[in-house]
């Protein structure tokens, strides 16, 4: 469906109180379209990407991922897949700094574009820029069928989300790491690195997200209750390490998108290194960690500003034994279905953004001053 | 001089009010300190670098620079000036999210540690790491003589700022950069990239930097004033763009650290993807844009917020024509050195960190909650 094809009006937003409440719930479903090839196939085919996709993966030595916003934060995440799975070494860059800046263009390297719009000029034109600097090829990811960005790409894979109208992104944020999921480990096998039993691994995890996405979304009522304790902040600190690092950015994001908090992502690792500074009782600390060791880490990191009020609010996952104690929300969250965990522990975070704003009475599908599609500088 | 060995008590402030305000004003000395040597040999020589410098600056591919803090930030300008100066791919990662993830690594790589102290326990676990998964080549941007960081790397550069006291690293920092720009200009040369004259105007630029650096220290009494307007705040955006966008997230973690005003960078064309709905008066916008087409383009996106009362802090240089109006102040920066100018536009916004901080009456040079050297995880 093309966005311009959409009527506003015309879409039934059924027993939610907003798009983005909607699309979020859609999620399973957005995962499970774009899925359904892959899973029909039984097995990570090249040509999903295009038909000239298994030349090209055969023929490049690296990665390079542009892309703005939401879609960055989607590049970030996809970088530690590539380089764990696919063992080809990945750089992300903000479209709009690389197409200004000197680079060292290398031949070899597959530009990879996410827009869910296929039209997001900064993106579009640090695709030209890589082109012109002599990049043959290219791959775009993309939610909406024949937009500009995909015709001027050598490979596509076009994310079924579905039209997403909330301005601020959820299914099409999940069905892109979706794709990125699946390119890593299409590279894998491409390069000689995916064993067959691994192969149905990845295959079996992915048939078990969208139930595991269903179980994430059924937290809601207890995340709206933490809501209730965001309603009177003005700032937010939103920690991760690995793989969850860019979910946390993303979660930073969407509560600044839509509540108009200041909440902003730190790696764990570098709260020391200034952040820590901040937190007292205004400044609530989100914890993406399904990972008891990291846990621990930002626990006694915490312990010196407890003193202040400063509160923790984490979302551990069922095989965590990190355990709410004064000052120390948890809430549990499904078992991580392995590598692809940043998928499911975006919906929490999701959550938390929308009853956060909803709570401040923002106009949540249309926060002021951003646009669904950034087609300007 | 080794930290340990230095009793605060014994150090003299002189016609300062705090560590912090005497190590600002010691830039132009202690860069003029780090590039003696350089100035005197009146060439770029590897041997700055040690006795193997130049046998493995002509083995490398690639940088990778590890670090974390303020030195990250260093590393992330150094990255514009290798990959354009040199034409030398360069990675910059977090050294505590690099020791804990899968990455891929190269032999043929140069790891570039930076850290002040030479001994931030995760910058030194994230070199070991390196060295276990088969790099052989690294180098120690370092301030302090003999610590573990160095003794652990084939190749070192020692910055001469002297000791920093002041926990807000300001001294440090513009000398790492001088370190990261020799680096980029003697790799250039090493591999064949620098033409004679180039090499002599790069000297020009370095000589003259001191002088343009105090000249930018002049300016502390209008920056002063643009501080009282920060007050009352708590909350502000820097923005910045190419080289300077790291200059605009050490503004933000200057302010952080030692006024607790929540502040966070932004590469300039992001500000439409998210954070442009958090502007409103009671968020400052502080861009760092000797560029005037920059400027234009930041200041056509701040069009829609005036309404709300948006303001925006602009350190423009000498040679951009970009003007004061109505809620949009303008200090102009001395002319901008070249490829220097990160080192130069820095210092005000170190200044601009300082006065805030006397303003909220905090204790600049030992904020709370942090350490000078973070020696644990």
């Amino acid at each position: 469906v093309h966005m311009s094809d959409v009527s506003l009006a015309s879409l039934e937003l059924g027993p939610y109180s907003h798009f983005m409440q909607k699309e979020i719930h859609e999620q399973p479903r957005a995962i499970s379209d774009t899925i359904e090839a892959l899973i029909d196939d039984g097995a990570f085919r090249s040509e999903l990407f295009g038909t000239s996709a298994s030349a090209i993966f055969q023929q490049i030595d690296s990665v390079l991922i542009l892309a703005a916003g939401t879609s960055y934060y989607a590049g970030l995440t996809a970088k530690y897949w590539l380089e764990s799975i696919a063992k080809i070494p990945t750089s992300v860059e903000i479209a709009s700094e690389y197409r200004y800046r000197d680079s060292v263009p290398n031949p070899k390297q597959l530009v990879v574009t996410i827009s869910q719009s296929g039209e997001t000029l900064d993106t579009m034109e640090a695709l030209k820029h890589a082109q012109k600097l002599g990049h043959p090829f290219s791959l775009a990811i993309c939610n909406v069928q024949e937009s500009a960005i995909p015709r001027a790409s050598s490979l596509i894979f076009y994310t079924r989300a579905g039209a997403e109208i909330g301005v601020a992104s959820t299914k099409a944020f999940t069905t892109q790491l979706i794709a990125l999921f699946v390119l890593s480990v299409t590279l894998a096998k491409e390069r000689g690195l995916l064993a067959p039993e691994q192969e149905q691994a990845y295959l079996t995890d992915l048939r078990q997200l969208t139930s595991s996405v269903q179980i994430a979304l059924n937290l809601e009522p207890q995340i709206r209750e933490w809501a209730a304790r965001f309603g009177d902040k003005e700032h937010a600190l939103f920690l991760g390490r690995g793989v969850h690092f860019p979910i946390a950015m993303e979660g930073a994001l969407k509560l600044k998108e839509i509540s108009y908090i200041h909440a902003e992502a730190y790696p764990a690792g570098e709260l020391k290194h200034g952040p820590l500074a901040l937190v007292d009782s205004n400044m609530p600390v989100v914890v993406i960690a399904p990972n008891d060791a990291l846990l621990e880490k930002v626990k006694s990191n915490m312990q010196e500003v407890k003193a202040r009020g400063g509160e923790l609010f984490v979302f551990a996952d069922a095989d965590s034994h990190f355990n709410a104690s004064e000052g120390v929300h948890v809430i549990r969250t499904p078992r991580h279905v392995g590598v692809l965990s940043p998928i499911l522990h975006v919906i929490p975070v999701q959550l938390l953004a929308y009853h956060a704003a909803l709570l401040k009475g923002t106009d949540v599908d249309k926060p002021r001053n951003l646009a669904k599609s950034v087609t300007v500088e």
